[in-house]
């Protein structure tokens, strides 16, 4: 099968590697039908995660069910399945609670690789969740996001504990970033402030709710959110970066008693305790728990209450996987789909 | 009147000053009846915080109004009244969301001085609460207590989410984190492990609800925890001592969907963004709130629903201030009360 491999930061190539197969009876093994890119798989990209050996790359996706282990009893062969990037067995206390990205067996699927033709899934009955009915194309592009990005969103706004009355500031203009105001404005938020400076994500932005803008960064960005909010800060902010600056702009921008959501994944953070406790805000975040809102959004984008698809602006077959890396990292694109 | 003032780490005295006065029209200056010593003066007691003059010690106080500025309408001469270690104006956004600590007006009563005769309590309507009837000496320490020690233990229970089902963890055992312990108990939680490894304080930690007790520290203390916890760790878990080792002790004590409550003040940590990630906890700390609580803590007080003020241990008239600060220092102390 056809395989994206990351051989070395920026040399990303589409490979022919041995299917995939069952291994573990709770197993299901699924024919992608479109996987993505994601901001996440730019780190090793750009060498800031370091890149050992050839690595599977890829962890969100969409697919039919191929084959099942043994043990699997609730996914079918044929059914249409969604998953997050954590497979999780979706029973232990840890998943019971929500928060399946560190259920006691997880397994991180992109250790795996999922921009692939076929994908082994652990924990199939756990992970899985069945699309009913047939999705359109656009559907289609949705449910791929809801596998990651905007799961990530949303988890992040839900963090920051976004809802009526609040003012949410979004830091990070990615995907994730830009889904998180989609799920902010959902989740009933009456005001929410986009940073960014790139004029077609500023679009996209206003497209998902965002009611200002904000072009400003660093302690100029903090200056402009408290003055767009009384001199307070925003109740609550998403960080979707995972920088230094990101972090301290996320923190700096919320009023005392705010929340923070980041899931942007940290590299090379560092909180200064003191700092943090006269912030006084309720920090939450890591990776996302995606199988906790899966149900919902699946719902969501089935019946075309939300459209998350859209942020898909470059679609590639996966044979010119390596296209994609590049468009993004030169963010000529903001989310890559690769069709197979 | 008379004043603690330290002179420099390790210097204190009982010192003849000016008289405290109203000065602006919404203060108030109440009799102290009764101060106490805080954890927190051990950190310039001990040199860790800068002693640049001599300052005016204490923070925590309960006492009789005794003048009030033109613009106080709420309290009057000759009532009896708590405040909190912050002094805040009660109406402002952050206040109205339950976060006096970071009020807009904030002033911190430790710059003024409680540690005496008379002080002066800037912001007088929003600060103080009226104690209702007349408390017998057990209310009376307890009363003392809210201002710092049991409201902000109880701000850590809050914050730490303790409530009916969890089980919380304690790190440290000093006023707050004993105070935290009922807190958590009277919130409802199923199970209260208290850290620490002096008999006598243990004693108190069972007395107030403490279920199990863990002598180990580190990685050791950590790994006791999970243990008890089927692995999973603490739901809910207080840190109430401001070190490195505390706060990495706490988040590592702690389940992933979990939530510390931090409030000793964060001497000298530093946290690593990416270890913060991926322990996916909730944290929330600072300066607490204690203002927020004062009304339902005087009346469970003034009710006998609750008896904080037992972590007293030492009683000294305020000519002998020195003594307790060196009882303290040297934990021969829990909490040290000053007499007027």
């Amino acid at each position: 099968m056809r395989a994206v491999v990351m051989h070395a930061p920026g040399d990303v190539r589409t490979d022919e590697v041995a299917k995939a197969a069952v291994v573990e009876p709770t197993d299901a093994v699924i024919r992608v039908t479109a996987a993505c890119i994601c901001g996440s798989d730019l780190w090793p990209y750009r060498g800031i995660e370091n890149v050992d050996r050839p690595s599977p790359m890829g962890h969100e996706y969409i697919g039919v069910v191929e084959e099942i282990g043994d043990e699997v009893k609730d996914i079918a062969v044929g059914d249409l399945v969604v998953g997050s990037f954590v497979a999780s067995d979706n029973t232990c206390e840890i998943c019971q609670a929500g928060f399946q990205s560190r259920c006691v067996h997880q397994v991180m699927m992109g250790a795996i690789g999922t921009q692939a033709d076929y994908a082994r899934i652990p924990l199939a009955d756990g992970t899985l969740v069945k699309v009913p009915g047939t999705p359109t194309a656009a559907q289609t592009k949705s449910l791929l996001a809801a596998s990651d990005v905007l799961g990530t969103g949303w988890f992040a706004a839900v963090a920051a504990e976004a809802g009526p009355g609040k003012t949410v500031a979004v830091v990070g203009d990615g995907a994730v970033g830009l889904l998180g105001i989609l799920a902010a404005k959902r989740l009933g938020a009456e005001r929410i402030i986009a940073m960014s400076r790139h004029t077609d994500r500023q679009d996209l932005a206003t497209q998902f709710g965002a009611t200002d803008i904000v072009e400003e960064r660093g302690e100029e960005g903090i200056a402009r959110i408290k003055e767009l909010t009384g001199g307070y800060g925003a109740h609550s902010t998403i960080e979707a970066v995972g920088t230094q600056e990101s972090m301290a702009q996320a923190i700096g921008a919320t009023r005392p008693g705010g929340h923070v959501g980041y899931v942007g994944v940290s590299h090379g953070v560092e909180l200064q305790g003191q700092d943090l406790f006269f912030a006084t805000v309720s920090l939450l975040g890591g990776p996302a728990p995606v199988r906790r809102f899966l149900p919902e959004l699946i719902d969501l984008i089935m019946t075309d209450q939300i459209d998350p698809g859209v942020v898909f602006d470059l679609e590639l077959p996966i044979e010119r996987a390596a296209e994609g890396y590049k468009a993004m990292d030169e963010r000529r694109a903001t989310k890559v789909l690769l069709t197979l």
